[in-house]
């Protein structure tokens, strides 16, 4: 796809973007302030820029005047890039480019750390744990009549060097009738031990040679969804994948009613039939879309957290909500998938991510092992966002871990016009720092309906560097902003009026959602500060951060450093890891020595229960501010309010 | 119970026997002949003796004259000793004391050689695969919330030296309700790997101390019959036992029958299911006998030949009747009882007895295991004689074994008038050496039916000795006797006639059945010969002989020597397994170092085949003579052979 460089003038901000791209997007990204609140959707005009040199396609609007036309004018929400442009920014006459340059920080997200097969293979890491052996034994005679089972074990010793193999009765039941029909040329199917001193376990005997077919499912068990991929063991490569709401979600939305639901009559019965249910669902689907054979999958590797893991293993949960909060166990032994109901050959071998704690479940330890920051040698902050909030710190030599309870509104919970991440949810926000005035970004470019997480991150960010709310989250009524006004005895900033709308009301942000948003990302900094103080280190040791979790990808990095949710660290050194729990199960799918490692991994992890760290709560008292009653862990943001001071508004 | 010492006159032999022992047994016993064809029901009228010292009870009859009875006339097949006795029994006059002497060699059965637990005990090899340990685990605090499984697992490795445990997930869905029901006191149970590097299995959890309850199975699954037994684990006893018919017996009598009837369309699944419901008869009986609770039964050993291993499994036997008759497996790994259908819980592991070949299954490997062979100094032989003989040589350096097809002589079959050991079967008989009149005794001191494996044994080996026959089994037509006459062109030696008999026809032994009897010994011994010639060994290197099978104890060993079936040792250094697969069974549910042997005595146990081993051939042809063409391997019998030649008859 073509890509244009654009430059946007008074500001000389350049940003390089895809063919077609919407203007107004491109100067959100490098931080050129526009006004704007109706989304995209042309409905309030006020985005009004002016084409100095190259093409747009539309950007017209009868709010523009045929002679502003003329002048080049064109609505930034509508103009749709086309060639290499310089696009001017009618700003206020006496701001002055100092303003400009502080006016906003470019939008950067966490660089997505994907799979990385390549990797993994140079690093000889790609060794998976299931193989399949292709063998072409010696047809018994009168002198050489030894049991089909040895014939195979011994031919597969000294032929193939492989030894200490086990066989289940299922298996051994296959095996006379195939020797036989195969002319004794079978494929044996050979699935490694986690730890060296195991059991090679043979799974399957084929007739002929179906080396050529080696396949495993990832699955990560999520509260929410289920999704699930089917890997070629051979290649590496992902053949299929796809993704459901988990079946359980009708019994509860999170893992405390799910476990209060299992209290009940057949309630556990009930959720494990369910998650058992939508297991089978995306495990259709995705042999489906592989075109494979539903008997040629050896191995699923599932991952999820202690409430989900202990209810897909039918082991009742209510402990885990109960103080001491005790998980049944952290290890699961490898079991038949057909045992659970996973609808699998008998052969499948289930594999089940092992947790750390009630709270830092397998979802937890499969991020860490797709991290990789077990074998770093940086301080690393892994963090889980979410209304359960887990993080990780450490490095190859140590590892901490807790939850922490954000509560809902990373989530959109408990904010007034709070969404989850879908279209119309306010996404980005600019602000202008002399008149005040939002720039607003939706999802799907459609006129704004609420905000979602990584909205109000970023909302919140920008009414703070513009001195529209104090560190406490208070709104500065001096102001005298018309936005800026109580209602119902609540204060409020209006970002987006009644009529640039797709609801019939103003869509505002009020300072208790201001302080739900501060609570959350207070719970989160300080559950870091307060393992980091256990070890005898600080925030500032932090070198690498690692976000995993529903919307890690939408996070405004420097905005998430400016409320204080993440340590202010260069955030190139920030990476979002998508579906950890997905990723930590597709890795160890394809690689036995990071099965191993899971193992080490667990025993490494030191889970420290909050409640019971006294220091916690004073953390958490300084971690109430914007972004903190430390400043001094956020130099740049320090000298960018210093910066701030010299606004003239 | 009183004992009585019985001297017999002229033959001034004595033997000591119970109080109401019938006389005549006594006699029969210690080698005594005394005319006698109706079996003990005192109507030949011609088992005369005269008590001249002592008290018997009944022995009168109204074919006994008043003067008869008055001179101490008795008949030997009625009375019932009582004291003391001195008992003249009418011979010849011309019969001198040497004939006397060469009469009759004394009975003499194989020592049957029992479970020992206290030799187990002293031997330090009572160490019992399952253990139970009871636990009085921390309950989990805030400050220790360790997972329940860590809990259990960390105590059992501090307080109890345990390692290397694992659990499956049936029992960690227990766990956690269990722990809390019983305030964190529980007992475990855990069964020891057969090799020392494997694990350490805890199969269940129960609240509170059930130390004292630790049960096991031991099971033989025998072509027939299937015979169960409850044992403590704790105290080394057999708290029940029970036997019954296997009920695959009406899809065929021998193993043959079942594979054949296994080839049909479902005929597999409908013989598994049959073995699988006498087992479960079986276990029923068992457990009600014992007044034990199914659950608490934790593992069950199983042994049988190999076709009812793996018709048990569920594995096919087809090809164990084929050339080159190749089993499925020599070893079975342990598996969930419950998953072949047998009714014990959950956690009951079941362990199948390995085999060696096609036709040496686990039930000579448990018999091997239960003779103690395989830890002998000694050159042994063992023998488990049946319509399939299986026979194993060796010691505590190396063994050899085979299988040979004796023919169904053994069991009654071949044999015109043959039957199984039952009430009225001829399973002892003398004769004279100077009236070559017979001596007849039958199972229950009935009039006979027929003749039974052991009976037809001696009835041979005395019509040798006596020169009725020769040693190809023809008979001596010289005698000019009326009990050996030609019908049918078949000749014959009428052992009673019709009048004394259950049935109305003389019973009588026909050459073809002497010669059906020869060529089933042949068998054995020739197969013995050609496995000692393999190892460069002769048939008198032998220093112990070991009998397994249905009727071994019966046999009269000099009897069996004489024909040629034995090789001619010390009969005291000749025991009896009795039920051999279900006493190694039982053996290592005691002992986990039997168990861990049982892998050694298998891969020690070196397998010939006779079709293809060419000597095999030659020894049997040599074998077809009573004993054999080589009678200097029967020096006892040489001897009196020579001895015999002085008898005038």
């Amino acid at each position: 796809m073509a890509r244009h460089m654009i430059t946007f003038l008074p500001h000389d901000r350049k940003i390089e973007v895809d063919d077609g791209e919407i203007l107004i997007r491109a100067a959100m990204e490098t931080g050129v302030h526009i006004n704007a609140s109706c989304g995209g959707e042309g409905v309030c005009g006020k985005c009004r820029v002016i084409i100095e040199q190259g093409q747009v396609d539309d950007g017209l609007s009868e709010r523009l005047s045929p002679e502003d036309i003329a002048k080049g004018y064109r609505l930034a929400c509508l103009a749709k890039v086309r060639s290499d442009l310089v696009v001017r920014v009618p700003v206020e006459s006496d701001v002055d480019s100092a303003v400009l340059n502080l006016q906003a920080s470019p939008r950067h997200t966490a660089r997505i750390r994907t799979f990385d097969l390549n990797q993994l293979k140079e690093q000889g890491l790609f060794i998976p744990p299931v193989e399949k052996k292709y063998l072409e034994l010696p047809e018994p005679t009168a002198q050489d009549n030894i049991a089909d089972v040895s014939r195979l074990l011994h031919h597969l010793k000294i032929e193939h060097n492989e030894h200490r193999l086990v066989m289940d009765l299922n298996v051994m039941r296959t095996l006379p009738d195939l020797l036989r029909q195969g002319n004794f040329k079978v494929t044996a199917t050979i699935v490694r031990p986690v730890r060296e001193d195991g059991k090679n376990k043979i799974v399957q005997i084929e007739s002929g040679d179906t080396t050529d077919q080696n396949l495993a499912v990832a699955m990560d068990i999520g509260t929410t969804t289920i999704y699930g991929e089917v890997l070629d063991l051979n290649s590496g490569e992902v053949l299929s994948n796809y993704g459901d709401f988990n079946a359980q979600i009708s019994y509860g939305e999170d893992v405390i009613s799910r476990i209060v639901f299992s209290e009940k009559t057949n309630g556990l019965a009930t959720l494990q039939t369910k998650v058992i249910e939508t297991v089978n669902k995306v495990l259709g689907q995705i042999i489906k879309k592989a075109g494979i054979g539903r008997d040629e999958i050896t191995t699923i590797t599932l991952a999820g957290n202690s409430t989900m893991t202990q209810l897909l293993l039918g082991i009742t949960p209510q402990y885990l909500r109960r103080a001491p909060y005790v998980p049944a166990s952290n290890f699961y032994p490898p079991f038949a998938a057909a045992d659970v109901g996973i609808d699998l050959a008998a052969h499948a071998i289930a594999l089940v991510y092992p947790g750390v704690a009630s709270y830092v479940g397998g979802d937890i330890v499969a991020g860490v092992m797709g991290s990789g920051m077990y074998r770093s040698d940086k301080l690393t902050l892994f963090m889980d966002i979410g209304t359960n909030a887990e993080i990780v710190i450490g490095n190859k030599d140590w590892m901490v871990c807790t939850a922490a309870s954000a509560g809902p509104a990373f989530e959109g919970g408990g904010v007034t016009f709070g969404m989850r991440a879908a279209r119309g949810a306010i996404e980005d926000f600019s602000i202008d720092l002399m008149t005040l005035e939002p720039m607003i970004m939706t999802i799907g470019n459609v006129r704004p309906k609420g905000i979602c997480g990584s909205g109000l991150i970023t909302i919140v960010a920008r009414l703070f560097e513009a001195g529209v709310i104090d560190n406490r989250g208070k709104f500065n009524q001096a102001l005298g902003l018309d936005r800026i006004r109580q209602r119902e005895g609540v204060w409020e900033y209006v970002l987006v009026w009644q009529d640039a709308t797709q609801i019939d009301r103003d869509i505002s942000i009020t300072e208790p959602d201001i302080d739900n948003l501060i609570r959350a990302k207070g719970a989160m900094y300080s559950a870091a500060q307060t393992l980091l103080e256990e070890v005898g280190l600080t925030i500032g040791d932090i070198e690498e951060v690692i976000l995993a979790g529903g919307f890690g990808s939408y996070i405004d990095l420097e905005k998430a450093m400016t409320i204080g949710l993440l340590p202010e660290v260069d955030p190139n050194h920030v990476t979002y890891l998508g579906n950890s729990s997905l990723l930590g199960a597709k890795m160890s799918s394809f690689t036995n020595r990071l099965r191993r490692d899971v193992g080490e991994v667990v025993r490494m992890m030191t889970n420290f229960e909050l409640a019971e760290t006294p220091s916690y709560m004073d953390h958490y008292m300084g971690a109430l501010f914007i972004p903190h009653t430390d400043l001094g862990a956020f130099p740049r943001l320090a000298a960018r309010l210093e910066l701030l001071k010299g606004v003239n508004r």
